[in-house]
């Protein structure tokens, strides 16, 4: 962790607009601190309270759909994480991502997806702080969309 | 976290009796603590140290069974959480909660279904105690079972 | 935790060389720790940089050759922690274990192919250092690869 980046300022340079982020549909809340980690529900590509992606990679969405869907994703994942902390410089670094993606018959590029959320959090806290990640094909995620995250964080105390 | 709840009161009050819980098939135990987090095994709807429920949703099962099956393994968290911890009072709360899903075809209304997991922890730990949740449809669970929840919770120090 | 075993000793007395370990391809590291918990990304049966095992449980490979493939995954989890570490002696355990098994048709022997992992730990970390475990059978992974693990250790701190 050679030197602090601000967040906040990174995404404003990268022109990103969060939005206001998902809100849960049934009984659980978008983000849990338990001391200095921050638990986030698994974040869907979203936009608008809807499915802004609907598919399997291999089948309806190609692996660049498929990274789109993912740096959506990761987009409401910082939204939720702003929301809760009040602001993104609070976060320390992401400490794991756990990408699930839909796949359909022979689909094995899932790196390359996972990467639409890697390279945004990589440009938002900065080289030094990049997480582990899995990346894992599954049958299907809620309301056929393509990719769903889930993510931990570890966050000022 | 407004008012503290006892679990263990809410349970004599919901009627629930949790029975003995699973016992781990393999070199794993059910559940280890490091610091203030207690980790659990997947916990899947089984009864008697039988499958309770076998087969897919969206094939051999439909989603009102599944919410079932799912309450079902969440009752086996608990099961397994008190064993560990001697009474369900030293949770601090359910922190995440990851509710994999056996699926065929297109199954997506797996928010439902896991709902059984999320509102049997409302009802026992109180709402301002709720998780962050991701639900994931998979291929197959051990033993032809349709869910398998991996719970991680806050406990006392 | 009656005595405390070292680990690297284990090692040498099993025979067990782990290698290099795996490199990360993408915007992620092989580990991160925060507090006491170690963080490591989805681990495969790589060998030499190259996929050792590929195919499907129940389709092109069987639940021995799934052993052997979640044997040598679980190398690479100690290959980088020990990377990360310097030493497996400060592994206070492993906590939790998720098992990830690309499945085809009615494969549900999932646990027994777990065990290729939860044992080489028990053999390395002692018997009363065993973790949790989650095991899901899903639909692909990386590069056509059987199995993938993800795991959280406890450190020193």
């Amino acid at each position: 962790m050679s030197q602090v980046v601000s967040a906040e300022q990174r995404l404003l340079e990268l022109g990103i607009d969060l939005g206001d982020g998902p809100t849960p549909h049934g009984a659980y809340v978008e983000a849990v601190q338990a001391g200095n980690l921050l638990f986030l529900s698994g974040m869907l590509p979203i936009a608008n309270h809807k499915p802004a992606f609907v598919g399997r990679l291999g089948k309806e969405l190609d692996a660049e759909k498929g990274r789109e869907a993912t740096r959506l994703a990761a987009m409401n994942v910082l939204a939720a994480a702003r929301k809760h902390l009040g602001s993104l410089d609070k976060v320390r670094r992401v400490v794991r991502l756990s990408v699930f993606l839909a796949t359909a018959g022979d689909f094995f590029d899932q790196p390359r997806v996972a990467d639409g959320a890697s390279e945004l959090f990589r440009d938002v806290f900065g080289e030094g702080r990049i997480s582990v990640r899995s990346v894992i094909g599954v049958a299907s995620l809620p309301l056929g969309m393509p990719v769903e995250l889930e993510v931990t964080m570890e966050v000022e105390g």
